[in-house]
């Protein structure tokens, strides 16, 4: 839970650090099932969803769930929905830390996810366990989506740190003025060596260090080098562009 | 996914291993959050679920989703609830390795979790994170019913391996004896071990040995031995007073 006063780079480096563990262990979850294709074809699955996937299926009924409990009221979470009931649970008390704005990047984490990252992770073929393949889909969506828009705090933290010079590139629409300011290649470097240590360490049974890991720590540090954080870094631009308005 | 030319000791197993792997992380994963009371207090919530409880509200709303796509017919599965709509897939297709029976022992395990585990792997207090906490909560239930329901299985096994042996405890209804021809001290200690192993090396920054993990390995050592391990034991001895029935 971040609040005003918690919006130290040094914290959100901390949160960023830990939201490593829950994506890692979500792939290695999902990485138990086979690609099932199946639960991604519209109409695939007529009886129980309709012309929708099973996998928008299962994600529409979650987050109509967890909208009830108020989830997509804090600024940390974004729905991949736009139509959900309001929350029947009151609004929990919080300052929030960054501006009002309108990004939401689900749409495109949600294609990457689909047409790369299943592949990736996951052995090609049906092995018919849709529901609990679809289950891991939405944890590991979530938590893409979790992680990437921090880059929304990641900005404002960045922001309030050297006000003048990124109120001088935000005036000029200077994105890659913006985008040069705010990437840190030293920090990222560290990022993506921590990733392939933890994936290593915790898609293996440490009794059999020499067993193949159930998620590759290539894929999962290409995963972050080529897709969560590019991304990540468009998040924290689009935000800045938005935040004088 | 079992079917009967599965049921060897050694791939039931194999499974009860990678459940340990999914305990794990579900358990690392509640951690993240204070044990969180008013989630359990039934009408604690009443805007949201009324009289119930949230997690039980979220258990009802999510075994609904689960069990239109057929979850509960596998005899893998373990609802919390009874009433639960009908499937809207058509049954998968396989041959049920093991007997009818009525054996759900999710009573207790519900038990067991909200008195003893929460208070061991969180931290005490209120974070506010109520729907992150019983998320989590639906994920740590669900694996560990999945994971001490498997007895059954296991069960079954050691009945085909040994039928006059145990037909004959059986029909005698010798509780003790069956128990007793079930149980193997070197196996359970090997599982304990393991998995304190897998405790210590999956609840750690791998770049920072020396750091305190995120659930002690004794905690997630002592679920199995005092609780998860003895009560797959009863569905087991449980499951074999039925076998002949």
């Amino acid at each position: 839970m971040t609040s005003a006063n918690h919006l130290s780079l040094e914290t959100l480096r901390q949160t960023l650090i830990r939201q490593e563990e829950t994506l890692i262990f979500a792939f290695i979850e999902r990485a138990q099932f086979k690609q099932n294709q199946p639960c991604y074809t519209p109409g695939a699955m007529e009886a129980l969803s309709g012309n929708q996937s099973m996998l928008d299926f299962f994600m529409l009924k979650t987050e109509e769930l967890h909208a009830l409990s108020r989830r997509y009221i804090s600024p940390e979470e974004h729905a991949f929905n736009t139509a959900l009931p309001k929350p029947l649970l009151p609004a929990f008390e919080w300052t929030a830390p960054i501006v009002q704005n309108t990004i939401n990047s689900n749409d495109e984490i949600k294609r990457y996810y689909l047409d790369v990252i299943i592949s990736k992770i996951c052995q090609p073929g049906d092995c018919g366990n849709y529901g609990s393949s679809v289950t891991c889909d939405i944890i590991c969506l979530q938590a893409l989506s979790k992680r990437i828009h921090y880059g929304k705090f990641v900005a404002e933290a960045k922001f309030l740190a050297e006000p003048e010079a990124y109120t001088d590139l935000i005036q000029r629409k200077d994105t890659a003025g913006i985008m040069n300011q705010l990437v840190n290649k030293e920090v990222e470097h560290r990022v993506l060596k921590r990733v392939w240590n933890k994936a290593s360490a915790y898609g293996r049974d440490p009794d059999f260090n020499d067993a193949a890991p159930k998620v590759l720590p290539d894929v999962i540090a290409d995963i972050y080098q080529y897709f969560i954080i590019p991304l990540t870094c468009k998040v924290e631009v689009e935000y800045l562009l938005q935040r004088l308005d």
